[in-house]
């Protein structure tokens, strides 16, 4: 049960932006921001990105965006969706590129203590094709998602048990098309389908 | 040195703002809605505000956020000022109301895993006062943190060495006066002062 005083019935972030508007919008554009347009050389697609999310979610073990992101990532991969679940399960032996793998590794210290992103490992990222828009992105996505998860985890939200892939299949397709957009009380809750994003 | 190619001579999160415009906008966005608007039944101050974020950027060892957002607490507390740094050297002993001692328990668990952000610790916050909006804001505020903190570190942004307690001071008073505006770039630049925010 949460601590706060939320919507009843609507899991997740969707429950804190509809309780609080004001920063609800901020973090939607931010969302939008780092996992689609992206820095202007950037090669990383909006697959690889919502992957990166899904990654960071489940090293912080929070498991409505892990399992949300990961929906959006599939969606997004098309017929190299089990990719998603690859990397999910193991990261190193994932049939990814060297490029995305060593990416993987600076998401994943970012979100463990960044300040262990050493040059070693964003020379390895740099000897695979990495951009510095590429580095950017990837810290900024898993440090935006250490937000993400403790926000939503120091407050307990509602989160979803995984009875119904269908409901996440439709919240990935809806990521992966729509992107962010801040949900109505409509969209957010649950009896009204899992129409919304994030 | 940086992990990308950055503005020269910009500390911390501003040279990430002045290389990344359309992800600083929400970025800074999110911190004047939580260190300033706060929720409207929150009764925290901008002062305590600012501690809170200085407080988990000290847990997360990111000494430009500890120390810009430090200077802004110690702005906005007056004469109180000196309890900033006490609280940062000791929260348990720090005089400050059992009100936000507890509500830093909650910033200091949400930072840590916000997993252990339990029934006991938001009750203590609430028999002490403590209202929704409070333990609301703490949470993000600490969560955000735990994103501005990776950020800067993750790309090894510039940090600023102590050595001049006056630049802190100043930036202080302008966070603590004008709140988060995007800087410009001669504003965040060291050499034109220590003028710009965040």
């Amino acid at each position: 049960m949460p601590h706060i005083t939320l919507p009843d019935n609507v899991p997740g972030i969707r429950s804190l932006v509809l309780y609080r508007p004001d920063t609800g919008q901020p973090l939607y554009e931010l969302a939008q921001t780092v996992l689609r347009a992206g820095s202007p050389d950037s090669t990383l697609t909006d697959a690889e990105r919502e992957l990166i999310a899904a990654y960071v979610s489940s090293q912080n073990c929070t498991d409505f965006c892990r399992m949300s992101h990961a929906a959006a990532s599939r969606y997004l991969f098309g017929n190299q969706a089990p990719v998603v679940d690859q990397v999910l399960n193991d990261p190193d032996t994932a049939p990814v590129s060297a490029r995305l793998r060593a990416l993987l590794v600076i998401a994943q210290r970012t979100a463990q203590d960044a300040r262990t992103v050493d040059d070693t490992v964003v020379a390895a990222a740099r000897a695979h094709g990495a951009t510095d828009g590429d580095i950017h992105d990837t810290v900024l996505i898993a440090a935006s998602f250490c937000m993400f998860n403790r926000y939503v985890d120091g407050l307990a939200t509602l989160t979803l048990t995984p009875t119904d892939p269908a409901l996440y299949e439709a919240m990935g397709e809806r990521m992966g098309t729509l992107g962010y957009v801040v949900p109505t009380k409509a969209e957010a809750t649950l009896s009204d389908g899992p129409s919304s994003s994030l």
